[in-house]
Parts: C-alpha cells; sequence; structure tokens
C-alpha cells in the first residue's frame, strides 16, 4: 500500500477512520466460507487486506473511491463479512493494493410510519435494526442465519434471503430504492412503489456485490409485526408428500412465515440430535406418533418432518391453521403441534456455531442451495444428492447429503442441501473441491439456479454458467461503464474487468 | 429501404412474412398517444415504416436481426400498436431505413399447472391469453386497458399495470424468465423463483422497450381463477380520506384486486355519464345515499367514490368484506354495495373509445400516471393538478383535470390523472405539448416517478430527468454492449444509442 494513498485517506477520514493495524486487517480478509475457515483454523490467509477503512458518511465513500482510482488500489465493501461463497476476499485484480471498505459506521435508520418504509444505513446489523423498527411497531421479516452479524448492506449486496422470505420477500423484494456510490457518480433510484421507466437499475444494484460500488443506503418495505403467530409441525410419510403438502398450501396463499421440510436423512438427523433424555411428557407424546404412524403405514426410514408458521391477524391465522391441517391429513400428514416450531426457532442462528465444531473436529461441512419449479424439483432433489454423494465417494471417505425446503414460491421453491464427511487430511480442499463442482454442475444440468440467497462471489464462477454469454456480456456492460478501472470488489462476478 | 435488404428477408422468411404494402406500413406507424392520434385524423404520419416483417418462431427473428444490421436499417418490436408513449413510432437513427416486427406469429401458450406458470410467446393478446389460460382454470390477471388489442409481449416491454395489479402484480412481478433475442446473441434468463446469481437481466428485459432486442416469448406466474370475487362500493368525504381508508384496506393485507379512488373533480364526472333516466330502485338508492351524505356532513362537491374488489377463496373474501365494511365506516364512507363495481367491470375497457370521440370533437383529452410513497401522495397530487390547470389555462381555454388511484402497494399508489381542454385549433399539438411538459416536471419536481405503466417512449425522454447521468450511463451500457450498432428501436429510452 503506497504511503501517500494511505496519507490521503488519513487526511480525509482522520486518524480514526483509516487502519492498518495488523488484527484489523486479518479480520477483514476472510468471510465465513468452508475455504475461510479452513484457512482461519491453519492460521493463514492467502492475502490480507492492506488496510481498512471507515467512512462514516457518503461524501467520504464518493472520496475513498476517487483516491482508490488516483493510486491504484481495489476496494472491497465489507459488512459482517459472513459470506459463505468468498464475497470479500482481498483480491486484488489489476490494482496494485487492496482496502476493505467496513460500513459499520453508515448506520442511519429513519421510518416512515405511515408508509411502512424505512431508510436504513448499509452497516446496520441484524439486531440493531430490529430493535430500532420494532420499538416503532414495524418489522423488516429478514432473518438470515448470519442475522447476529451481517449488515442491511450485505444482504443487499448478494440477493439474499431470510428464513420467513415466503412472507416477508426476499432482500431484492423488500428493498425499493438504493443509494450506490460508484467510481463514476452516484445511483440514486427513485422512491416509488413501481415505475415504468425503462430496466431497473435498482435490480442491477441489488446483486452487484459490490462490483458496482458501494451501496451506501437504501429504503426498505417494513411490516407491523403480527398480531398472531403460529406454528405447526408435520409428519410426512415421505418427500413428495411433503413437497405436495407445501405445494399446496402456497399455491392456496396461505399466510405461510417460517417454512421447512427436512428430507428423510435430515430428519433422522434433527430427531438424533434432540434430547437424549426425553421427558415424561416427550415420551408420551413419542408414543402417539409412533402409533399414529404405525396407523398411517409410515416407513420410519422415509418420514419427513416439516415446521410452519403462519403470521398475520388473528382471524386469518386461525383460518389458515385450520385449512391447513385439513390440507396436511389429505397428504397422510401427522400433526405435531406447535412445539418443534418453537424450538426450532429457539436455534435458528445456532447452526454456523455446530459447523465450526464439526470441522474442529476434522469434518468436511458445507452447504449449497438452489431454486426451481416445483415441476421440475424432484428431477433437480434427485441429481444434487446422487452428485453429492457420488463425488463425496470419490473424493474421499463416503459422506452424508440432506436437504430442505425452506423458502417457497406458488412457482416453485429453494433447495438447500448440507454435506459431510470425514476429511481427507492434507488435501481437505481438493476434497471439498470436487464435491463442490459436482454439485454446482449437476444443479446446472438439472435446470437450477447456482443460488437461492448465498451470492456468486468467487466460489461461483464463471457467471456465463448460470446466464449464458450475450447476458454476461450485457450486465459487464453496466460494470464497465461505472468502474472503469475495476477497482471494485475485484474477482467477484465479472472477473475479466478488474 | 434496399432491394437488396427486402430480397434478403424474403429469402428468409418467406412472401407471407414481409409486407410493403402501404396499408400495413400505415398501420404499423403509429401508436395511440393523443400525437398519434391528431397525425391519424389529419391522415398523415411523420414518417411511415419501410416495411413489416412478421416472424414466425425464434430463428426467423435471429436472422432479421442480422440482416437488419448488415443491410443498415432499424427494427421496431410491434405488439397491438397500442402505445400512449410513441414507443412504436418509425424512427431511424443513424440506419438508413425502418422495419417494423409484428410478433403476432409468435403465439404459442404453454401451461405448466403444477408451477402455476405459463410460457407464452410475445404476440399472444390478451383474449385469446385468457381464453386459453381460463378453460385450464387459470387466469394471468393481467388486464390494461389495452387489453382486447395489445400482447403479452407488448406488456412486458414498458413494463405494463392491469387494472388488477393490486392483486397480481405489475407485468414484471408476473413474469418470471424471458427469451430475447439481441443482434449479439439471445438473453435466456433462468427460469427460477428466485436466485441470488448477480444482477437481474430479466429485470433489465423487462421495461427495455425494444432497444434491447425482441422479447419473443417469457415464463409468467399464472394464477388459478379465483373462487370468489365481491365487489363493494364507497363514498367519502373527500380524497384525503379515501386515500387513508385505501392505505388501510392495502396494509392490513386485504385481498385487494380492482381498486379505484376517483377525486372529487373524476367522482363528478362519473356520475354525469351515469344514466341520465334511472330506474325507480336507483333513484330509491340515490335517495338513501343523499340522506346519508346529509347526515355523514358531506360536503357534495369534496365527495369522492372508490370501488374495489376482493378475489380468493370464499372464506377469505367474506372475511375481507366484512374487514373493510369495518374500518370504512371509521373514514366516515358510506357504502354502496356492489352494482358500482359491476357497471366499472363492463366498462372496463371502454375508455380509449370515448377519448377518440372527445378528440373527434376537438377536444385535447389525454392521461398520465405516476406513483409515490403514502407519505408523499398529498404533496404530489396536488403539484400535478395545479400544474395542469396552470398550463391548460396558459395553453389555451382552461380545461378541467382530474384524478384516480388504481394500483395499490403497502408503501404507496399510482395516480391516474386525465386532462381535457377545448383543442386551439391549429397549435394543437403545441398546446398538449406545454401541458405534458408542465407535468412531467411537476411529477419529478414532487418526488413521484414519470410514469408507473405507460413507459418511456419517446415522449417521456430524457430519461436522465428520472434516473440521473450515473444509472443511465450504466443501463445504456447494456445497450451498447448488445445493440453496437444501435438497430433496436431507435430514439427510444437511449437515443443517442441508436
Amino acid at each position: 500500500m503506497p504511503h501517500e494513498a494511505l496519507a490521503a485517506l488519513t487526511d480525509r477520514l482522520g486518524e480514526g477512520g483509516v487502519s492498518v493495524d495488523d488484527r484489523d486487517r486479518l479480520m477483514h480478509s476472510f468471510g465465513r466460507s468452508y475455504r475461510d475457515l479452513l484457512a482461519a483454523r491453519r492460521g493463514s490467509v492467502d492475502r490480507a487486506t492492506d488496510a481498512v477503512v471507515y467512512p462514516g458518511d457518503e461524501s467520504q465513500v464518493v472520496d475513498i473511491l476517487e483516491i482508490a482510482e488516483r493510486f491504484g488500489f481495489a476496494v472491497i465493501p465489507f459488512g459482517g463479512g459472513t459470506s459463505v461463497v468468498g464475497g470479500v476476499d482481498p483480491q486484488t485484480g489489476r490494482q496494485q493494493a487492496v482496502v476493505t471498505l467496513d460500513t459499520r459506521r453508515l448506520d442511519g435508520v429513519t421510518i416512515d410510519t405511515a408508509s411502512h418504509q424505512a431508510e436504513i444505513g448499509a452497516g446496520v446489523i441484524g439486531p440493531d435494526l430490529e430493535r430500532t423498527l420494532q420499538a416503532a411497531g414495524f418489522t423488516l421479516g429478514h432473518f438470515p442465519q448470519s442475522f447476529e452479524f451481517s449488515t442491511f448492506g450485505g444482504w443487499i449486496a448478494p440477493r439474499g434471503a431470510g428464513q420467513q422470505s415466503t412472507r416477508y420477500g426476499k432482500i431484492e423484494e423488500i428493498v425499493q430504492a438504493v443509494r450506490v456510490v460508484t467510481p463514476r457518480g452516484t445511483v440514486v433510484t427513485r422512491n416509488a412503489p413501481a415505475s415504468a421507466t425503462g430496466p431497473s437499475m435498482l435490480q442491477y444494484a441489488i446483486g452487484s456485490e459490490g462490483t458496482l460500488g458501494v451501496i451506501v443506503s437504501a429504503t426498505a418495505h417494513i411490516r407491523p409485526l403480527p398480531a398472531a403467530k403460529r406454528y405447526a409441525a408435520f409428519l410426512l410419510p415421505n418427500f413428495e408428500s411433503g413437497c405436495e403438502m407445501l405445494r399446496q398450501f402456497e399455491q392456496t396463499e396461505l399466510p405461510l412465515a417460517v417454512v421447512r421440510l427436512s428430507d428423510a436423512e435430515e430428519t433422522r438427523w434433527l430427531f438424533k440430535s434432540a434430547h437424549s433424555e426425553p421427558s415424561l411428557g416427550r415420551r408420551i407424546g413419542r408414543w402417539v406418533v409412533d402409533r399414529s404412524m404405525r396407523r398411517g403405514g409410515y416407513d420410519a426410514s422415509q418420514t419427513c418432518i416439516s415446521i410452519v408458521s403462519f403470521e398475520g391477524d388473528p382471524p386469518v391465522v386461525r383460518l389458515a391453521v385450520r385449512s391447513a391441517r385439513a390440507m396436511a391429513r389429505r397428504h397422510r400428514a401427522i400433526y405435531l403441534g406447535s412445539s418443534p416450531g418453537k424450538s426450532w426457532e429457539r436455534d435458528r442462528f445456532r447452526l454456523p456455531y455446530l459447523r465450526d465444531e464439526l470441522i474442529a473436529r476434522r469434518l468436511m461441512v458445507d452447504t449449497l442451495e438452489t431454486a426451481t419449479t416445483w415441476t421440475n424439483l424432484p428431477k433437480l432433489y434427485a441429481a444434487v444428492m446422487g452428485a453429492l454423494r457420488d463425488a463425496m465417494a470419490a473424493a474421499g471417505p463416503p459422506g452424508v447429503a440432506m436437504c430442505h425446503l425452506s423458502h417457497l414460491y406458488p412457482t416453485g421453491s429453494s433447495l438447500y442441501f448440507t454435506f459431510l464427511a470425514r476429511q481427507v487430511v492434507g488435501r481437505e480442499l481438493e476434497q471439498w473441491q470436487h464435491v463442490k463442482n459436482a454439485a454446482t454442475a449437476a444443479i446446472l444440468a438439472a435446470g437450477g439456479t447456482v443460488s437461492h440467497h448465498h451470492g456468486i462471489g468467487n466460489e461461483h464462477l464463471p457467471l456465463e454458467a448460470e446466464h449464458g454469454a450475450a447476458a454476461v456480456a450485457g450486465l459487464a456492460a453496466v460494470k464497465a461503464a461505472l468502474d472503469p478501472a475495476g477497482i471494485m470488489n475485484p474477482g467477484k462476478l465479472f472477473p475479466g474487468y478488474s
């Protein structure tokens, strides 16, 4: 990092706005992908960022990009650092150095209660945002697994989704306007609920993953806290009947918020990880369920669990639970009441911690996700499960693959896969890459999308595999026009343009 | 039009695929804007298209664009020709000739009943599409005023909206994947219900108004025909209380489909244009309403009418009507029952015919529309109404301006304005242009968007006024990358690039 560049940054941002402290640099040099976690355990990163800057407002962001272009360093926008696809890796591209731009000081929240909107700074983290909104009677309804650490801007950059997206929408449906500082001016989209004024620049900025510029703030649709909320859980005789039941729930417009359907493998894991010393009440409950399963002709090896929640006005929620239970019976489901849902909610942000522990015990563990139409879902599910199992067996010890549905649409659903196997010591990365490549190829061949909410980062390249050459040429042209020097987040989305 | 170019087209498309017939050319040389209708009445167009082509499949579209680039003629995609903003005007840009590409033969419809989707050819017109879908128990739910003539592709190109968009969404929410033939390859977006794979090329194609390429087909979310449908109409003491009532309906998630709220001026016009010889039943009804108005302290000059419909499952619709009536009372509304809604539905596509008649009687009559947040709505309404009245008075005989809300969102609403005045004979266009400019300036200054569903065409240029320079540079770069010769629909959206 040239001394003059640092001096220019310090001059503009003050001493507190620029850091070259080793710990700061290290903490801004990786995300939370399996590759990142391997490197962190090894105690080394491939490349550390050269400095960290903390702009306090939009004008400072404008100046940072101007200084970056003048001195030839790359800029990586950084929120909570929870990317699982290499979205914040310090790559330099054709620049000589790299500076990570931490958005934490871009932290304002302004609520418009009549319009159900809030203008929110990119750096606001999940718990702070919900505390502010809920104090005013609202919620964003966006609860990704990274919620405790990730930022509003970090949700927008990769087109993220929260665990209640079936009700509240993915972030691209929640956000209505953005401010993005690019090296060639600030893109400010108009805050209208809808418009017919040409192609959408808003829907370009959402998903730009830091390659276009720095998202400094955005205006979001916020929702009143629901007056009623009810969980309902069901056992299903198999995955197919679970999919059909959820399809019917969604296509009849039940007010679903949380939706989970675990396949048979994941259902077994969930039951194994439940309390080992069940209480009397739980044992009675289990006995009742066992009896229902016998009577319903269930095969235990095929049984799946589904957890859903309904939110809205009390009469609407009451009607929904009644309708759901009636529909569920037609799919031979066994109603389990509300407690499995409540217990899921208690643990909803814990899984990433479990992953750290499993990796510490020398297990390869990663997740990947896709989405497709209801019609194509069985084919995609079978293709990816087969690819994961075959690839794990080919790359090392045979592993376990499992799947759940967790974000529904009238036209289809996301599929979320988890795979685990013992690590091949000394070849951990190669083992993982082999499995990852096989899964990605299977997703694309079977008509899925390479990501429903994790993003592209540098793990899902090249983009042409998803979009085709013509679309990528079009998308990259925007990057080239607004970041001609290629300073913004090199190596992601459009590596050839940075 | 060079003879060799015509020969190449005929060679590829056959005799029936190319027309230089004068009537065909004329019928493809204008849309339905006020300017177009003036020209049509005058019996002359500024410029006629040089030929009309009728490709029968996607490969023929590819070849037409290749021939166009080779021989240097522009290509204008053409659906029903109902653009009201100059979207299909035959401008040549830097090309020497212009060919209009009529999509009527791109007319397939394939339904996926499990996924609630249909893949639909760009050239399918409204009535044909609904007939096909409804025979299978579905609807697209997209009913623009141009429904009888306009095409599926023509709805996508300008980001249109139907009269039930509050329930079914604007076209950009209905469409899930597109195929667009561009001069530099075909953009085929992946058919997934959602994804996180970079910026959205789908949301670039929607709204591209023919400047990117030819939309040949798209996959849309279709909905089961509603099991129940109920109209409800209300009188409100003034426009503000009507807005507040509708905001509450929408923000409490009532299943609204049709929504109309006419301001006091439009309400007067509607009552004037109703039957002059009311039946006994109507007279009794009117007497009851008059009494309620007196008791409610209504000022007749401020009274507004609102018509809404609810669609969905019978218990959901029953609950909605009950909730709506309870809410309405808190806004001092008078319930008028379902017949005003039914009568609106009967006449829903008639207004454009009325406009033709009024123009024949030497009236200037046009509509314009915008959208904004609930909080900003009163300010925008007042600004545009003031601008319309002032500009009409300045440009000729003072006219009448009126407004209604017709597309609701949790965060805001569209506003649809109609203005009428006696024509200034001999200066009809200047008179209109003066009023139009004033309204557009007022919309932008008061924070609205220059169009909610009509599009940009060549009437709402330059695009920078809406989006700012940085965003337009980004958007135009896509056009430049995929249509470097500038053959696609010159003069629209990005006139500098064609």
